[in-house]
């Protein structure tokens, strides 16, 4: 899944497969399963969120923090878990994302502005 | 964010700091939007699996991976840019959640069974 | 937001109306927060049902329903206060998609196929 | 699934199932799966908020407002549906909850905030 010098990915990736496999649960790690556990905790991920003020998400407190970087970490699992099962590289498919946003969104039409680009 | 190890992981989340910077876009970019747009792109993720049966999951065609590969790259992505906003090391992050499992989940417990640790 | 017939509807959109103004939660309440909090009950609402299996998902027994019903509620009541606050009629705009449904899904080209339109 | 008083929401309900019929999409249309589209429909209608500040998330533009309405209607649908297939009054279900939000957040301790009744 990951190029060689990306130890801790591979490593991750390792002890959730073996995680996974004491406790014989690849039988329920179906991709489909998995895109709705990772989309369950992307879900438990904006809770923490939802009521606070755009200054107030920038400064949160420890408890808050906290309880971000457990649904954060939730989110990083599953997605590794559902690249694995589909073989899909995480690293190289994000750089090959942003190699096309830099065509998506030159600089020249999209400085300070969120549009997105089927709106220009 | 990240240990020294994961060269690509720092490559990629200064990847996506100099796209944003350019672009003057760090000013939407709060924790709290960051945490919308992920959860909007796992909800992309999840719309090509909703129909398909668990089998049909497992055996994307050609057309269907490369979809799914770009959602992927899509939550990887503002998962990155929204650790790096929150200072969370997403390796170590991850680390520590699979410890806690680990005593939330004992395999004596666990075998076999999808049930969440507090409903046993 | 509703026509007249449906005095339950509108019941319900007035005693969220209530229960919020009460609290002084309507500072809280901006269409993006409230998109926001619908999605994160979207979210508990996924989680019962991400290790079923599909004839599992038909067959919850009577604390999985209970569950489940509890989370549709929360969706409910998110998508009626967002819609009071846009201003959005809820019946009439599910009528209007059901009808612009039937455009794009003609039975001769739909029947047993969950293709999108788009795929055709 | 609804009382007699809600015509327009039995109505369509209606028009929702019989939709699926003539397409033959019941084999589709389990809890699983439904539960899976409501929140793809989520995901895409907290897109158009997700980088609009709490003011512009008040103020729409019409074409922004036509595609949130779009959304919210696809949200509804697959809630109706949702509930239909589990035999959940959406109404009753809805009402019970907002009792339930009555003792959990008495005014006296939520008025002005925001906090989650478990963190009070």
């Amino acid at each position: 899944m990951m190029g060689s010098s990306d130890i801790e990915l591979l490593k991750l990736r390792d002890r959730i497969r073996t995680f996974a496999l004491d406790r014989d649960w690849d039988q329920f790690h179906t991709p489909k399963n998995l895109a709705m556990a990772l989309v369950a905790e992307a879900g438990e991920l904006i809770e923490p969120f939802q009521w606070l003020t755009a200054e107030q998400s920038k400064c949160l407190d420890s408890d808050q923090l906290s309880h971000v970087r457990d649904e954060v970490a939730d989110v990083f699992i599953y997605l590794i878990r559902l690249a694995d099962k589909l073989d899909i590289d995480l690293i190289e498919s994000a750089n090959k994302k942003i190699d096309a946003n830099y065509k998506k969104y030159p600089v020249s039409e999209s400085f300070g502005s969120a549009k997105k680009y089927t709106q220009k």
